[in-house]
């Protein structure tokens, strides 16, 4: 049975966040940051399953720990060094309040755990983001559904083709809404070679010609780059995954183990030591009432919602390829495979 | 068995790393930035088991991720906001071509894992650690054994007295050095205040006469500030431990199993929610050898490290809080007690 997609089909159909991207793209730059603000709140919880993360505040994520909402989740670009655009994102949200009281009205230090892609060869060296980029991501936050070469999916590469911003959302039986935000930027291809379609189905492509997917197989055998093949893949998956139901740090993390499952099946091979692949589980609590752990009913449903997120997740993970277009020489799956989407 | 101090009886007697502080103190700041600066490489691990952490890069440090070698650790005051030194402190790495190759000769990301203390109080609000004070931590770095008000110390409260950078090591019987740098700031009270001696015992520190600690116990019970009592107690004790030893990420993280025993010890209470305690556990390979795991002898062997390990951070952490120095309304362990150390 298929989700009922929210109004936008995208991540901010989940009451109570905002979604911003910046980013720069031109002959120097592919890189940007997007930010998933929750300034009223959100539970929170992350699963880090690829073997090279980059990652910030994460620790506080952990169950039992202190923190029990955060106030936004930075994705970026730019390996490590673009860990300093989430000094930007605090900075917005600690200027308009909203953060963990600490001290006289308005002092607060905003939770912003974040995670960054590796999208430097797509850059000159010593371009990546920073806190100023983050900043402005939050500027541009709104009710933004956009796809593709936008925010830390700018300068994103999946596998033979480019990478980028996928986003979708569903909507259950009980009304609550769960969305999904991700930067497609995997080591593995999110495309089998042998039909020349996604490895998750999707609504709306057909499979492309057998004299196409024959043409295509080659550039399943390289590692595209701004410049041509390169020696290694750009890597890493991350993403956001939200609800509006009023779950428990505990509960987000059964979400995040569901995102992984939707990348573990979009992407192939996923997960490497390569891959920093990780997700974020988000609950702002705006919505419907989950039953209590143990009361009769919880299991199972929020082993819906859990199914219903990876359904979310890979659909936005494919719309993430399917959205991006070419930069310089990384084609696009739609330049590689055009009869698939006639 | 007391282990035999190294030259500087300190975490600068570890072959392969150098320390480097940088902090403002006036009367509107009381923060600051340490640096553990590997160059070379270290392989390193993490235990987080305060309920309250602000760290980066932390998940690089899990034994089955890619990297298998960092360049530096952050510690810092400023609380999540301080994370931004981090950016300084892989600036200068960078710049200096120390980090993981990733593209071009001296393209190179920094791998430089980083803790916060919440010290937050002691600043002018605004005041906290930016990417500029982590850089000047580098620039500053060198054979630096310097304890108390300096670094990621300044602004640190232990309890009811000032805390501070504590640092200690010991050479054992294979000529290997193990050696820990700790910025006290504590929820927890690193003294007994039955006796007015600390919790841990240490050489040179004599029982303060009775009177003394009589007049002392009011000070127990308040929660020092800046300004004069405050409602809710700064906290988090973070750290390095390193040696010399060849030891693998799953070894390093033996060490902050040892390092969290040794702050057990001399603080009480320990790792509370509110605090965010963070131990790092590096090791350089510049000394001695261990024997491969399950070999002879190396079990026994790297429970004798880990046992000095725990020996060495319970005496940086007393050693910070002797060494510190009032700050404004924030008395020290030495002005209160000033018979403990005539």
């Amino acid at each position: 049975m298929r989700l009922q997609p929210g109004e936008h089909d995208a991540l901010i159909d989940v009451g109570g966040l905002s979604v911003g991207h910046a980013q720069r793209l031109d002959e120097h730059w592919a890189t940007g940051v997007s930010a998933v603000l929750t300034p009223g709140g959100a539970t929170g919880a992350v699963d880090v399953r690829g073997g090279g993360p980059g990652t910030r505040e994460t620790d506080v994520l952990v169950a039992d720990h202190l923190v029990q909402r955060i106030h936004g989740v930075a994705l970026t670009g730019g390996s490590a060094y673009g860990l300093a655009a989430a000094d930007g994102v605090m900075r917005w949200l600690g200027e308009r309040g909203h953060g963990v009281p600490v001290g006289a009205p308005g002092q607060v230090v905003p939770v912003v755990p974040a995670a960054v892609i590796f999208d430097l060869p797509m850059n000159d060296w010593g371009n990546w983001p920073d806190a100023e980029l983050g900043y402005l991501a939050c500027e541009n936050a709104g009710q933004d559904a956009r796809r593709g070469n936008i925010g830390a999916g700018t300068g994103a590469v999946a596998g033979p083709v480019k990478g980028g911003i996928g986003t979708a959302s569903g909507v259950l039986a009980d009304g609550s809404t769960i969305g999904a935000l991700v930067a497609v930027n995997s080591s593995g291809s999110p495309v089998d070679p042998d039909s020349g379609l996604p490895w998750l189905p999707v609504e709306g492509l057909r499979a492309p010609d057998a004299a196409e997917v024959e043409a295509a197989r080659a550039a399943h055998e390289v590692r595209p780059g701004r410049h041509g093949p390169i020696a290694r893949p750009l890597n890493t998956t991350i993403g956001v995954v939200a609800t509006d139901l009023n779950l428990s740090k505990a509960e987000c993390r059964r979400l995040t183990v569901a995102a992984q499952d939707a990348l573990a099946r979009a992407v192939r091979p996923a997960h490497l030591l390569v891959d920093g692949d990780t997700m974020f589980g988000l609950a702002t609590g705006t919505g419907a009432q989950l039953p209590e752990p143990g009361d009769p009913g919880w299991a199972v449903r929020l082993d819906e919602v859990t199914a219903a997120a990876a359904e979310v997740v890979g659909r936005a993970i494919v719309r993430g390829v399917l959205a991006a277009e070419p930069v310089a020489e990384v084609t696009s799956y739609t330049r590689l495979y055009p009869s698939a989407v006639e």
